[in-house]
């Protein structure tokens, strides 16, 4: 079993480099090059905290990858795992087969999410969750006689995982190139991004969003449209921030058109931004929510569809839903899961997302107002954004925000990440204020030094 | 944490009449439809057994969904979990970042593989195994600027999963109606299924699919054809064994024309049939093998791609390979991995996979040579397949398999599956010969008395 379990930190630079070497030869890493060598390795995470494989210790500002709500190295959460896995470890929820932790786990998300959703369909993940809600919408229509509702609109710079459903849905170039052809029947819409005001033709950007989703529904025709999916404040556009009255009014156009809102709840939902869903926030109900990540804290890969009793009826009818995961319904994943809702509301993290991440922007939009790299600092609760620009009046974006996180990181032991023009912050909802002050000022740090072409020094 | 840790068994019935009203009230379950009321809550597992909330023993001949290759309620695994969680329970494999269970999981699997095989990408299981799949396959000849060659190959009654990529790739109607439009460029071809001679018009099955695919490339043209897909033993259509000539003659068709073999070993991998790889088993050196399931025995939600270098260095030229999964080498996924690897070398999983396996085989063969529901028993390792026929001599398929399957289970309190046309086993590689002795018995008993209309009854 010598090979099962962890071994303790590496206290030599020369094993440390005996992994990094074996890594390189071994794995292909999401997103990285042959020719970046440089590795981290991370041996152990407590709360905020990492540290690798030559001690050093990091402060995780972007909670692992957005979803490390009660943060790192919790035992309550490694006891519930063990012990579920002693007793039923997994079993299969296809068919009639089901597990209480599974039943216990549906029937509180049911409670916790706005009034209209009435049921639960389990998945491994947000990715998995995105071609299950896609699926689900067309499905949806066609088991009510309207097979020729199979559109999908979606927004460009919007992220719904990379499976070839959401892959196709999502609304960066570099998801599509090379891949292709993606699925058909998907168009892309403006995203609601205040800031790019450039967007907008002059107009209001809800205003705008609204006229050109209207023109989207008459050209391709609402008998044609089965869903529209959004994440309720973008992520890897950046933590967008949408107006107040762009989810309702989006709302109210889809039901006027029977076309399905999916929200895509991936990273909001479960505290993230101070509620158990982004869709009570922003004051919308929608007909599915995909959730994943922050159900469990990324302890499990573990993810839940919640739904209408309406779309749920459309699945349930004739031989059912022809569509399951090998892990649905994962006994050990969903008592994980419940033992981390229960974290969550014991120690009032809701309220702690709001007012530590209310504090963290405070800081950061006092500390970088006068920095002429920053063009927008935003975010709600744990969910924040700092748009990066070349110059500020011309907003344009600033070239390669990637070496302003790699020096963060190296420079300071904070790790935030940058995506699409900015650096984005999702740290564990834990964080303290200590920790928050740190992560400001390692930013403020950089960002001091950081020059219009992107590069960074003195 | 009361509601987080699993309740005893219920001992009365009214709990899980409770229970199973909760689930049909809070849960869409995969394949289900809602006029099934019946539901079967297992809260417990060890070995091969399982047991219901009542109390009531099942002997799982299934494996869960064909993945419990160590067994049910390993202490081993649960420990492994949680030592792993308690140290470092999770953090992204993105970019830079690694951790130690992922390069040690990746070095063994690549030392387990077959040959051409040098570097592994994680997922989190089997169809998002496939989605990556099927998109390196693109990317690799994009990236070599190849970039027409977008066609996909599979294969009629494939099963890949059920996400967009390989719910096309997968060759049952039942995956596509209501879901479409969906992903272009994917070809359907004959299955290598010696049972079912009418489809090889009179002629030996290998040399009509080689014909076919060879037609079929022309048709398309190898210029625009990325890979073709393929399970080496067909799972859902119902573990269908290809004769021996068929993968070796298949890859020298597609090596002559550059076009990738991806082997969808999701089911077949880590000792099911005996061997590490079926690739191994039918003598072929694939491209990229895409393996979930066995990895872990299920106790988490795993999966690795596995590729030869010539993938891995296209994956990895200019920015990288812009796709990941929030789960991509996941410490404690990859940590119970590693163990679970570990039992089955140290137990002599694969050998005793072979052995039992054969004799559970032998057994079938014997124990139903005379009911004339038998058209064929077939299978490799702990991987079989019982063909249902209403007539042996027409092979006209069995109508409703699944009131045999339901009967073995309700009457005999044996968990086998039916899949397309006949019932499949794949037990733990840890049965017994007394376990294997009970499967027949009650397989047999049941199909004493099933009736050419697939109704059962004296």
């Amino acid at each position: 079993m010598s090979t099962a379990t962890p071994a303790p930190a590496a206290s030599t630079s020369s094993s440390t480099e005996a992994l990094h070497q074996l890594d390189r030869q071994r794995i292909v890493h999401p997103y990285l090059p042959a020719s970046t060598t440089e590795r981290v390795v991370m041996t152990r995470g407590k709360a905020s905290s990492l540290w690798d494989t030559d001690g050093r210790e990091y402060l995780d500002a972007t909670g692992g990858l957005w979803l490390a709500q009660v943060g790192h190295g919790r035992d309550e959460l490694a006891d519930v795992a063990a012990s579920q896995m002693r007793e039923l470890e997994y079993f299969t929820s296809f068919w009639e087969f089901s597990n209480q932790p599974a039943i216990e786990l549906a029937d509180r998300l049911v409670r916790l999410a706005p009034d209209e959703i009435s049921k639960v369909y389990f998945t491994s993940g947000g990715s998995e969750g995105i071609e299950a809600a896609l699926k689900m919408s067309r499905y949806h229509h066609y088991r009510r006689g309207k097979e020729e509702k199979t559109w999908i609109l979606a927004r460009e710079r919007a992220y719904h995982g990379i499976a070839y459903g959401g892959g196709t849905a999502s609304g960066f170039g570099m998801y599509h190139d090379g891949f292709g052809p993606m699925l058909p029947h998907v168009e892309h819409l403006t995203p609601p991004w205040p800031y790019r005001r450039d967007l907008f033709d002059g107009q209001d950007c809800t205003d705008f969003c609204i006229a050109e989703l209207e023109r989207t529904i008459e050209r391709i025709g609402a008998d044609n449209i089965a869903a529209m999916i959004g994440e309720p404040i973008m992520g890897v556009a950046g933590m967008v921030v949408p107006p107040d009255d762009y989810w309702p009014r989006v709302r109210e156009v889809l039901r006027r058109n029977d076309i399905l809102l999916i929200l895509d709840e991936v990273v909001t939902a479960y505290g993230r931004i101070g509620s158990w869903f982004a869709a009570e926030h922003f004051n919308v109900d929608p007909d599915i929510i995909v959730t994943a990540k922050g159900i469990t804290s990324g302890y499990f890969p573990l993810g839940a569809v919640l739904m209408s009793e309406d779309v749920a009826e459309s699945l349930e009818a004739d031989s059912g839903f022809p569509m399951g995961y090998t892990y649905n319904g994962h006994p050990t994943g969903c008592a994980v899961a419940l033992a981390n809702l229960h974290i969550i509301e014991h120690e009032r993290l809701l309220a702690r997302a709001s007012e530590i991440g209310g504090y963290l922007l405070d800081k950061l939009s006092d500390e970088l107002a006068d920095l002429p790299r920053v063009g927008e600092v935003r975010g709600v609760g744990m969910m924040l954004g700092i748009e990066l620009v070349a110059d500020r009046d011309s907003r344009e974006p600033l070239p390669n925000p990637q070496a302003v996180a790699d020096a963060v990181r190296r420079e300071h032991g904070v790790i935030v990440r940058d995506s699409a023009q900015g650096l984005v912050l999702s740290p564990a909802l834990t964080l303290t204020r200590d920790e928050a002050d740190r992560i400001s000022a390692a930013i403020r740090a950089v960002l001091t030094t950081t020059h219009p072409d992107g590069t960074i020094g003195s």
